[in-house]
């Protein structure tokens, strides 16, 4: 009998996680009811987001149970199947968390076309991280051709793909990312203008070389000094897309000293959750999948190997040491 | 012959202003070429902004030029015209500024109708600060009949109307404003549901006493402490409308501890000024000209008599001192 490994939440971490707020467990294998399927998972996808959710603060959304399975999506293979809608075989995008296979509602989850696109680029680039930077591009920054773009945590799943759609659009994209190889990559392989290593601790004067023109949009990672140098460049009538804050979610303060610029700019600033804009995925859905599977949108990842190497894939993509979208390969 | 008297720009303030920031002269009275109109002022307004302009960063509006009139809005009489369209005679407001005379191009001043609205209402409810609170409320805020609005310097010029206005659209209107003699009259004389006093020392306790259901809607005049208050209380979607920082004004640091709130919580923030929407200006005019001619919509005024005493006026102004409309009385 095929046993389920699963990863569960064994206490709230107080700063940053570490291995001992996780806990790996043996589970007999799940059987679908009617309605249901159950995923064998290839690929874990690893979110800056679960952090707020391992903490029990107020949050918009509920707090990960302690003593449950890790929630997340997960690409996989239908394996047994008690609807009719789906096939045993199908590839398919599922809810199924941090675990190698898991029961969900026929409904819940997204067929997907392995054809032209890798099964692993449907959690990255043609996920949820994709959409976020279409959404937040689309719906929030709306950038006229010729303004300037600057996206932080640029060589992460989201902020790869804010650049090369601000270039698409005829913008002029400006990464920031931590680290002079990071940097490197945004502009030889995405193709930004240009990046700025926050790291190098250069960030005002690097970001104000880095945009001539100052700043017309701004898709927001990060939060604290990055932000700040953001703001003290932001032209009139400025948008800022305010996507992540990942610099505070192990419960850093990160006070911002130039809230000002929001009114001596008459800025539009606008906190967002893609799972809030779902009306607007498939349209995201139809031209990502499209641009990655001419090429035209690239995308990198980082893939740990093996559902043991969950927590620290975890812990490293909060401290920055991912490049790309952060996956855990099970099979 | 009669002479003009004027406040001229005689130093840019660090930090606090002081009387030595400005200079009174003397000056022969200017006589209007065509197109043109020369105006007696009555009634001058001193407002929050002026203090921005005093200074040579970076803002909205170019600095105030040293040595040149303080520049403002006015209201008072035309008492020689060389444009058909403004006969002698007419209550008119202007940008004449601090001074008991101006010409204005006759295309630059609003005719007013004194006979159900006093004068010095059109420098406050009926004028720039009136209007400021209706586009805040109604092109940003934007709140729905039960919602909970809450907006800082309630007792000022712009707060005062914001609040009336939440009422007349069946919100919770809760103010913050400095001392119990305000809060007090914000209640018993505007009709707010609650005000609190930040002056107290209980802001964060104060503030959710008075917002049981949280935040929807903020009008920010303040910032600093008193924001990170409101922000703490925001619901999911609320919206914050920017008008003023008044809390820095002079310079001081306003660092904002609860920007992850816009996350959170979904929040949409919007720096505005009220010039940039002129559109809206004649249906907002039409509306608080007819609350206030009805009796429906309050207001106060802080009233310094003669042309010496503006300097201390505004100092006043930026200190709080003032209740309401803050106006220096010339004739």
């Amino acid at each position: 009998m095929t046993t389920n490994r699963q990863w569960l939440l064994a206490s709230r971490p107080s700063g940053v996680p570490t291995p001992e707020n996780f806990r790996l467990v043996e589970a007999p294998l799940p059987a679908p009811s009617d309605g249901e399927v159950l995923v064998r998972v290839h690929y874990m996808s690893l979110d800056p987001y679960m952090r707020g959710r391992m903490d029990d603060s107020k949050s918009y959304a509920a707090p990960q149970a302690l003593g449950a399975v890790m929630q997340g999506r997960t690409a996989g293979e239908v394996i047994a199947s008690r609807d009719a809608s789906v096939a045993v075989g199908e590839w398919v995008e599922a809810p199924v968390g941090w675990q190698q296979y898991g029961v969900v509602p026929a409904k819940a989850v997204r067929k997907l076309d392995v054809s032209r696109i890798p099964l692993s680029a449907y959690l990255g680039v043609v996920g949820m991280p994709g959409v976020t930077a279409w959404v937040g591009m689309n719906a929030i920054i709306d950038p006229k051709p010729g303004e300037t773009v600057v996206v932080s945590a640029a060589s992460g799943a989201v902020g790869g793909v804010v650049g090369q759609l601000a270039k698409l659009k005829g913008c002029r994209a400006v990464g920031v990312a931590g680290g002079a190889a990071k940097c490197e990559a945004v502009v030889g392989e995405f193709g930004f203008d240009a990046c700025v290593d926050y790291k190098a601790g250069r960030l005002a004067d690097d970001l104000a070389e880095a945009t001539p023109n100052g700043i017309d949009g701004n898709f927001e990672n990060v939060g604290g000094a990055v932000l700040d140098a953001v703001l003290a460049r932001m032209n009139a009538f400025g948008r800022i897309a305010v996507c992540g804050l990942i610099s505070g979610y192990n419960g850093q303060a990160q006070p911002v000293e130039n809230f000002r610029s929001l009114l001596l700019n008459r800025l539009k600033v606008q906190g967002f959750i893609v799972s809030e804009h779902l009306p607007l995925w498939p349209k995201a859905f139809e031209e990502l999948s499209a641009l990655v599977a001419d090429g035209r949108l690239k995308y990198r990842e980082t893939v740990s190997q093996g559902i043991e190497s969950a927590p620290q894939a975890f812990i490293g993509l909060l401290a920055g040491r991912n490049f790309g979208k952060q996956l855990v390969k099970l099979v």
